[in-house]
């Protein structure tokens, strides 16, 4: 019998098609295409060819916009929002609209074309965690944003229209939509609970164990109760706290293992899968710590037809515990 | 500039990104791969390889799961959810859950498979829609459903598994949460200027001109100001209806013909994109009738990337001006 399951965070049902169980070699025709190759405008020696570089880890060569960095960050060549002028919010008839202001940013994660993200070494990816800190607390000043969003779309599917290893970053003068629905669930929670939801689903996934991936000292991975998608994967800092930007170094370096660790399980179960992974996190302006920040990954396995988009109402083929069994037991 | 906007029903924050402005042409590539061919269940004489027959017109031809009908429901050989059973409401530790009880059909909406919706006659696309009504009115008799959703998905990429042209329908017991998400926002304006949102929407629609595509004595046919995706369409009823159900004989023939023109725009405008459709109406046990029905026709035409996933913040490249422009001016 399928089952409908609520998320408790956004009170989304879900239908997890228990019979049909897909596994995870029912997946492997949607491995990840490459993007197309071609001039690299994010390798050394091409620093020229991307816009002026606005952060980078420089230990050894501190001339900007040259080789020699480790991480860069530079302005997306053609940027979502624009990051001059105000935002002018104005109405049209009925309608309401503003300028689109915000920070388009492309964050390349390594000087090696051919790596990626779970080839590098635990302190690499902890660089990269880094400058998703760095450049969130730098924008965090403009006043003009309210959100930052960080992303990383890997495989054409899932969007990526380069290989070469990176994340993007954009700040928002609006707190996202998904967002906004994640924090009301987590305020409708404390208010009936007095506790957070987040905390609650670690209590509850550390003592169930069946959706349980992995755990380090300070982060989880789960495969969430009523994933939206096959092997749609969590992770979760077990401290509770709201903003990412709070991040340690002792906690980036945990982070930057489970995630290495998470993908390459995804990539060995699913025969290298496109995927999007995303930071929710508090909005910048918002008072008190009502959230609890995490990373969503979401694997492009299945195509989303009109019944989903329609509707909002998501039907999975893959249970999140037999979904949570495959990644434990990968070799890797 | 590129500008954020605001859908007025649900608040979501859009990016339409202007200067990019995407026309037809840019989009070509994604035309509609076709449904494997094969045998086709749905065709005369193959009545027996589908589960047995719920409804069908058969003006001449009144035994059951033979040829002769005009369009004909059946059961969707693999449901995502059940007909039998009860839903069996529970909680598993913090998690809410009920089994996967709904319907599942799908309406054959011709014998001629090599047609489609847009080739059919106007009082053919009719019996179409009076199919969706037929099966709603008699699936809201059983009290465990909440909602019916009514959608198409055509070509390959919006989901289509068999080329025959048919719709689905999929009877819940829950409202899905787009679903919902509208009503509240129709409520929370009918609470500032006690007015239906949609009504607003038709008036400032017409009176604008800018957005419209067509409009027949019964319907428009719109981009709407905030949309989703690049020529996103929705047909509205203009008479303030809550309930699609409550569909009269006079306006299916209008939106048979409102539709048919608007999905033969697309087609051609878009050199036959695959797109999906879904119909919106209120759900089953509302009370009272602040909804107001439509139908949204969501054409296949982008990649969705993680930042619209992750985010429920979407970037349009289209303005709809220019694509309700190009759509009225097309050559059909």
């Amino acid at each position: 019998m399928p089952e409908l399951r609520k998320d408790p965070v956004t009170s989304r049902w879900v239908i997890i098609a228990t019979e049909r169980g897909k596994r995870p070699s029912d997946f492997t025709s949607m491995t990840a295409a490459k993007a197309k190759e071609g001039f690299c405008p994010f390798c050394y020696g091409h620093e020229g060819n991307t816009p002026f570089e606005i952060w980078a880890y420089r230990p050894d060569h501190p001339e900007k916009n040259t080789p020699g960095w480790k991480v860069r960050v530079v302005p997306n060549k053609f940027p979502a929002l624009r990051i001059e002028g105000e935002l002018n919010r104005r109405g049209m008839g009925m309608y309401d609209l503003m300028d689109g202001i915000g920070a388009h940013e492309v964050i390349v994660e390594t000087p090696e074309h051919d790596k990626n993200l779970e080839d590098l070494s635990d302190s690499e990816v902890g660089l990269i965690i880094d400058a998703y800190r760095n450049r969130g607390i730098d924008l965090k000043k403009d006043v003009r944003f309210q959100y930052i969003l960080i992303f990383r779309n890997y495989g054409k599917s899932a969007g990526a229209s380069l290989k070469h290893p990176h994340s993007q970053l954009i700040a928002t003068p609006i707190v996202p939509k998904r967002v906004q629905e994640e924090i009301n669930g987590v305020n409708q929670h404390f208010q009936y609970k007095e506790r957070c939801v987040f905390c609650d689903i670690i209590h509850q996934e550390l003592s169930d164990g069946s959706r349980l991936v992995l755990e380090n000292r300070n982060f989880l991975c789960i495969e969430p109760f009523a994933p939206r998608f096959p092997f749609e994967t969590w992770i979760i800092p077990k401290k509770h706290q709201a903003d990412f930007l709070n991040i340690t170094d002792e906690e980036t370096l945990d982070m930057a293992r489970i995630l290495k660790s998470a993908l390459t399980r995804l990539k060995v179960a699913l025969k290298d899968p496109a995927y999007n992974y995303t930071i929710h996190t508090m909005p910048l302006r918002a008072q008190g710590s009502i959230f609890h920040w995490h990373l969503e990954i979401m694997p492009k396995l299945i195509q989303v037809a009109g019944f989903e988009w329609g509707s909002g109402f998501y039907i999975n083929p893959t249970p999140p515990e037999d979904a949570a069994k495959y990644l434990r037991e990968v070799e890797i």
